[in-house]
């Protein structure tokens, strides 16, 4: 069998991986969600033909989508993750004995169940009594939780279809508002080879919106030009500030202490478009 | 026109470019050439398929090949380039002002002549009369020039073919008896995503030839897997401390003084392997 998943990352550039089964697909009301087993990464969830994340690569980002907010506050007890339903944010979340509560605004639920199913290593958190699932529009959800956050991490998927709103300046100022004092927002934002005027936007809003606001990145392989960024805006801590006592207890498997701060900085190339 | 390049970085991953003009094409001595005009990446050359370089994302990898070992050297005067037919690492070495003379040892003439036709903005490095070109086997070169080079920079291809002898320890420690006291080699050292063998052999050969060895990394998008290494040795100072001034003459797109030191960073994924 020579079985090929196919993405087009760009119009002009394309991954594919070798597919030895696929697992599941069903359309939701929202998206066509499928899942694979790959010869090389695992099992690949995809949301209409996009990558979400992938076994073997997947704590890259969600070690780094994580753990800079949620180290660099004081004491992170109320996280809000938008997005993310496969689990995979929600379990690094869970890794902050500081933690609470979990609210995860999901659009689909039906990413949540399949993940449960297929992704068992990533959704396993969903099993912790700390987390709570708001299904549906996930930009209402923050709007009606004024000053009840002190953490939230945007999971989104690309800025096209549903993600859209995920990206404008109108989510990230009621994402301000539901954060309480002090508190932090970190948000994926894309790749600098190929979304620069997503990134440019994002940047531009978050230095409006947020006394402070940084940029950092990881290298996720699965993700188009393998370098992906995040963006964060903070009312109080410095996200590229690590409270080391915090990062030491954090085995990340990409995440440490010294990779927090590597991660802040930029080299020359995203500088210039950042 | 719906034309794509397409490479098997591994047996179960591919990347795929889509092409607007084949350049050029022939089979040398060696290996087959090809220079594609790509929508994507600019000019990409390929040899015998596995993409070497494309313009776009050239300056990741040759930058990060280059600068460590000659910004950490005191005085590099004398350099040896073996392979990088495409002139991208000469260039990046003839940007340091104490450089006499920089030879280029590299197998294949005919690399060479069809970057200076088809990529000037690397292959120019060439026009410099402090260059210095010697055809034909690098390993047998490097072992017939003893206490010559202050750095030695090994640009390879991967581990097959004609290349493999270059990740050899017989050749690496050639390397180091053609090294002047107080000298630094940098070698590519492939993906800690799929090439986890290779990478750990050649840490484990620096580490028993050299007083000093390191690791460094940089993400290129059209290498597997995005995230790529570079492993060091030494007979004198630590390649990851970079000297100030060095290192602020050189205006990189991806070099700078602070990823200098970031890139020696490692997440714990790579530390365990190496």
């Amino acid at each position: 069998m020579n079985l090929w998943f196919s993405e087009d990352q760009t119009p002009n550039m394309r991954i594919g991986l070798r597919i030895e089964e696929v697992l599941h697909r069903e359309r939701s009301p929202y998206q066509e969600i499928t899942v694979y087993e790959t010869a090389e990464f695992g099992r690949l969830l995809t949301l209409d033909d996009i990558i979400m994340t992938t076994e073997r690569d997947e704590f890259v980002y969600h070690e780094m989508l994580a753990h800079p907010a949620l180290v660099a506050h004081p004491e992170p007890r109320q996280v809000l993750v938008v997005g993310g339903g496969d689990g995979g944010t929600v379990r690094e979340v869970l890794k902050h004995p500081t933690v609470e509560r979990v609210v995860l605004a999901e659009l689909d639920e039906r990413v949540v169940e399949v993940s449960k199913l297929y992704l068992p290593s990533l959704a396993h958190a969903f099993d912790d009594p700390r987390v709570e699932f708001r299904f549906g529009d996930g930009a209402l959800y923050v709007a009606e939780h004024p000053n009840e956050f002190d953490v939230i991490l945007v999971d989104s998927p690309d800025p096209v279809g549903p993600g859209a709103v995920l990206f404008s300046e109108a989510f990230y100022r009621t994402c301000r508002a539901a954060l309480r004092p002090g508190g932090i927002i970190t948000v994926q934002s894309e790749s600098p080879w190929f979304n620069r005027e997503q990134l440019w936007a994002t940047r531009r809003y978050f230095r409006e919106i947020f006394p402070v606001s940084r940029l950092h990145w990881a290298p996720v392989p699965t993700y188009p030009g393998g370098f992906w960024t995040f963006t964060s805006g903070s009312l109080g801590p410095d996200p590229k500030e690590p409270r080391e006592e915090a990062a030491l207890r954090i085995h990340g498997r990409y995440y440490s202490l010294e990779i927090h701060r590597a991660a802040f900085v930029l080299p020359p190339f995203v500088k210039e478009l950042a």
